[in-house]
């Protein structure tokens, strides 16, 4: 018989066998509240919604588009950098992706050679290591703690370059994933230098943008801070997605910014390993820029932020060490502490958790192999209410293990 | 500056160039018929596209799916290969990804390690070749002319296993691209026993499996023999889509049949460099099987008969060399012979038709990197008028230029 290829050993997210945990006890009529939804609640935009059953979606025939995805589509995501950032970037430097995890996909194999140093934050996005291990890049991840705002810093990298003597990439997510923190201006510009003055493939991760919690959303950066938009970025990689702010997970569809030495090698890719990104999605995002569909975005995020202050205000009755600030993004990446009581660690705990109480959250172990296994994620996508009475049923299983 | 990998240097199709040159004729108003599309002409069909616009995809939260798709899609699936060869496919070892490329990607990453030898039919899918480059597979193609019916044969592999000591893959396809040639029951059992003797694993592209033109519809095979349907072929990994017999290219969703060995790690490998499939098309594709659905799908596959009959009535008056028989799938594929002329290749050949005559047809470079220069292909999904005209004006062209 063949046998499997070595990257066959890939690790699976916890997150899997939870939401399968998840819908088994649904399905046996036990209550059980998610705090573990990598999505934001309401699925698509109206105006997209709509265009997704009209005639474009409806009732012509979807074919391939273009490998980079429709002109206009490319235009119209050329055109949001205009209106959130004041950037002026081509439509040609636009590459629509069958989301964001295609776009990492394509990035990384235009980007990196098997052996390269691609350096990650710890805590940070599984499939970011995954995607390139089994690209055969050697993944170098930074721990980066409280101290830091769970980010890199030049300095954190300096140490990287000394002890493997080459890096060929900086992967960053801002707001970030688990942590929710975000890198300013500064700090975007100084790991923007530092990877120009060292030849360093810059790859930003901004699907999380314009899900923020300023103290005033109209000051500048309040939605993030693009890579592109401060100097010295002429080689990174954008990658942003139509799946959070847009709420539109389940329609793969995402993008990515491209230098230009990469424009064409991102084509040529894309156009052998993917085709096209899948039309109905394309023509639906099309209704995604009008001044009524960011209004209506905007109001979810409202919505969250409600959600999060709810949390925010009750987390300190559990007891609980360090919680990221959750600046941005929808999670709260909190140290379980003492309250880990006598499990062996958060697996176990989050298991525990959902079977007496049926309340499923995610251990850190799928994002920080080094100390996850003190940290747990709730995603409060799920709303205020859910997340009131989830903070309750914690109260009471901490209660009743300590 | 960064630099670009190793791997960006992947071949663009020269099919892209053409369309775009196609497209371009068009926007200055010239009537240009293109022979050039991978896709049948009329989309989805209705019930499909009815689905498509029902709640499911129009007014629902579309989230994530399971990696490996909705267990209802994956179900209906597995009745697929009951309904048509007869085979009872357990649900769980159908993978639904995105489009039959996802499925390759997977497959690829799953099954094989860089420097594994992975040997394909030249002429072939240019993809298969460009993926398996791209992951550090050593790609080995076999020259398979019309006295095996452009098709590998058990003697055809001993000479590779001889020259390179070890294969880890063969790919086929049937019908295949860009040849429209078949692999017989016998050919396919003997093609699985030699993978079996030899540890090989075998990966079998049957997307174009039910676009058939046999003489006897109702005959044993008549849509295609699948891989799983010979012995020894257990490890085997079939590869299918919706976007050739049902007509949904743009949707992006096809499927693989899994051999046990590599079931946990497609799931792996899923959730980390594609997440799921698109939901819209999932849900849709729920309207896929049912009576209703195969029965127009099968009237347009008769459609195709009529073109292509009109098509090989008059190819032999174009003067060309050898003609591929077209069995399957909507190709003709032909060697221009004598008619190549003053032309270095089909290149310009195809070149100089499309601008003189507004004929676009692909060159065989694209599928045959050692004699394609010789070929082209011809796709009649255009239907039975646009073929018709277009063998007209080759036949101008021809006259004018030889």
């Amino acid at each position: 018989m063949p046998h499997p290829s070595r990257r066959s050993s890939v690790a699976p997210f916890q997150v899997m066998s939870i939401l399968d945990r998840v819908a088994q006890l649904r399905a046996q009529g036990r209550d059980a509240i998610s705090l573990c939804a990598g999505e934001p609640s309401g699925g698509a935009p109206r105006q997209v919604r709509e265009l997704a059953t009209s005639t474009h979606a409806g009732d012509q025939a979807l074919g391939y588009t273009s490998a980079l995805g429709l002109w206009e589509l490319r235009e119209a995501i050329a055109g949001h950098y205009g209106r959130w950032y004041g950037l002026d970037v081509p439509a040609e430097r636009v590459a629509v992706t069958t989301g964001s995890s295609g776009a990492f996909m394509l990035t990384f194999l235009a980007a990196f050679d098997p052996g390269d140093v691609v350096v990650l934050a710890r805590p940070g996005y599984p499939a970011y290591r995954n995607i390139l291990d089994t690209l055969g890049c050697r993944v170098v991840e930074v721990d980066c703690g409280a101290e830091v705002g769970f980010q890199p810093t030049p300095e954190l990298l300096d140490g990287v370059l000394a002890e493997h003597g080459s890096v060929a990439g900086l992967v960053i997510a801002s707001p970030a994933n688990p942590t929710g923190t975000m890198i300013d201006r500064e700090r975007m510009a100084a790991l923007a230098a530092w990877c120009a003055e060292h030849d360093v493939r810059l790859v930003s991760d901004e699907i999380y943008h314009g899900i923020t919690y300023p103290t005033d959303p109209a000051a500048p950066d309040a939605r993030g801070v693009c890579a592109w938009d401060v100097p010295g970025a002429e080689s990174a990689v954008v990658v942003s997605s139509f799946s959070k702010y847009w709420g539109m997970t389940g329609w793969r569809l995402g993008w990515a910014l491209l230098p230009e030495d990469l424009s064409g090698a991102v084509d040529a890719l894309a156009g052998n390993v993917a085709l096209c990104p899948p039309a109905p999605a394309q023509y639906a995002a099309l209704g995604a820029f009008s001044d009524a569909t960011y209004a209506d975005a905007d109001a979810r995020v409202a919505d969250l932020a409600r959600t999060r202050a709810v949390l925010l205000d009750d987390v300190p009755h559990l007891g609980w060490g360090p919680v990221a600030p959750a600046d941005g993004a929808f999670y709260l990446y909190a140290g379980l502490g003492e309250r880990l009581g006598s499990y062996a660690s958060s697996v176990e705990w989050c298991e525990a958790l959902l079977e007496q109480e049926g309340v499923a959250v995610v251990p850190g172990v799928d994002f920080d192999g080094a100390r996850g296994q003190e940290y747990v994620r709730l995603s409060f996508a799920a709303g205020a209410e859910a997340v009131r009475e989830a903070v309750r049923r914690i109260e009471r299983f901490q209660g009743s293990v300590s």
